[in-house]
């Protein structure tokens, strides 16, 4: 089990980027072979964007939000859909920034990677190792969706988030309390995309096309989710010897509506919980970091708060860390 | 750029498998339209391990290994080549140690990874967020050699290795006293492993088996790497206050016959590298932990030795660390 320590670190930009292309339920719709009404029901996904630019252009667009001063010492890749196996996605998003000589690396936690990528920022910030690290998640999971898995094809949106993190300057409240983490392999095949590695390589004869597409049981996750999320943030709050009304804004991974939803299930309310999923559909690793950045954006999110991140993802993973903005 | 700041982290244990499938040059050599001698020319790589097992199941070998008392706080994956795109390799890892709860995700800097691993591993130690983090790399590339690639495919080997990192215990000398790492996107297209993401995504008519096994332009690599491995490591040691003569050992990750020999252009002379490439060959994120660990089993290394790590790998990443063992 990690343990709760406070690291003395700061949010300081966040950006965020919504491909423009909408497509609606009812765009969507004949293409699963569902009616929008069955999208509704199932996903609470009115719509979400979908990019016509790989991963790296979008990472590009919000890195260079954060960074007008140019690099930072170390760019974390926190995302899913890859551009190419080798090399890693952190060196086509600096490609496309045309910076050169960076640190640069990915992390994989699916749909938690930003919540990871956030705790590697903290971990080379608070031992000294770096003083400004951007943490980006951009995914263009669109190309993955399988339309004969109609439940998981109706959940994907496209779209790109970053953050820029530093040593907490002096006088400001802004701290990561604590962040922790749990997998429990027993649920990996609630979602997967099988292929792509050793286990269904795509020049094997028997690797078929829907390996290469991503596919998940949306209502054994949720089942399997719920109680973990509630003992792990449970645990968290504990530690941190918080309660739910201590926290200001519960911001979390945007799964599914019901996935949301069920936030409110952790003892806050759900005008305190940030819900962005009817507009944008789960963005894999995208999602979270773009609730924190709309929220930021929004004028409502101020210094000083406090804040619930909470995710789930492919594993299965859950995480949670509680910020002071 | 990164900074050089010290952290008291103690690789406490490490392991490593071999497989026992051992290919040699003649044996590999028709496969790949080359004779032995081209092979041993090209490559100074005698043989390698093929794994018939998977990469988790390697994994679990070693991680089992380090760990006799149970799970660590959070263990990192660091390696390359998995088992399906989603969820992350640390996932099966875990299923195949019967593990459930414990934190793990994955990062990837390709042959570098290792090297990351054990940067996160020491931000979570020095901050303070966990105290045991097992650092695991473990590949099977040899699935994805490209027979039409010789000069590739005739550098890859099997294997795997782990350490076992607490903070450093009271009266020990270990530290790990500076890491550096810096992404030069311009020779992105040297190593690749063109598919299974959205560039080159299987399902799409254009891409051939070829974009979904590895390629490497060995000597475009090498002549990138030298003089930028000389200036990181260099700028890395005159931030130490140290010299080449400081060293006692020099851990290279093991690209290739030549890639290790050029690290005597570093200033440490060659009894003092740790050289395995003509038995294993190039491990991808394997080879500098096996290096590693097969050094601390030989009882050469000594604790309060200095070990300067150094890595290069797709992208092109360069990365050098210095440790206390």
């Amino acid at each position: 089990m990690s343990r709760t320590a406070p690291v003395g670190v700061h949010i300081a930009r966040t950006a965020y980027w919504a491909p423009p292309t909408v497509e609606t339920a009812a765009a969507l719709a004949p293409r699963i072979g569902r009616s929008a009404e069955w999208i509704l029901a199932r996903t609470g996904i009115l719509e979400r964007r979908i990019s016509t630019e790989p991963m790296d252009a979008m990472a590009a667009r919000v890195v260079r939000e954060v960074c007008p001063d140019g690099p930072p010492d170390v760019l974390i890749n926190a995302s899913l859909t890859p551009i190419q196996l080798i090399p890693d996605s952190s060196i086509f998003i600096l490609r496309e920034l045309g910076w050169t000589g960076v640190p640069s690396f990915s992390v994989h936690s699916t749909c938690l990677s930003f919540l990871v990528g956030l705790q590697q920022a903290a971990g080379l910030i608070g031992t000294g190792q770096a003083r400004r690290v951007v943490v980006v998640s951009s995914e263009q999971g669109s190309v993955s969706r399988d339309p004969s898995h109609p439940e998981s094809a109706a959940l994907i949106g496209d779209g790109a988030a970053a953050a820029f993190v530093t040593a907490t300057p002096a006088g400001s409240p802004s701290a990561l309390l604590g962040l922790r983490t749990a997998t429990f392999p027993e649920f990996a095949d609630l979602a997967e995309l099988r292929g792509c590695g050793t286990s269904a390589h795509p020049n094997e004869p028997t690797t078929t096309p829907s390996h290469n597409l991503f596919q998940m049981r949306g209502p054994r996750i949720y089942k399997a989710a719920v109680p973990r999320v509630a003992e792990l943030v449970g645990g968290l709050l504990r530690d941190l010897d918080m309660t739910p009304d201590d926290i200001d804004w519960l911001v979390p991974h945007q799964a599914s509506g019901p996935g949301v939803a069920a936030m409110t299930k952790l003892g806050v309310d759900a005008s305190r919980i940030v819900d962005i999923v009817a507009r944008h559909g789960n963005m894999i690793a995208a999602s979270l970091p773009t609730a924190l950045a709309r929220h930021a954006a929004s004028g409502k999110l101020q210094r000083g708060q406090r804040i619930l991140l909470v995710g789930t993802g492919a594993g299965l993973v859950v995480g949670a860390a509680v910020l002071v903005w």
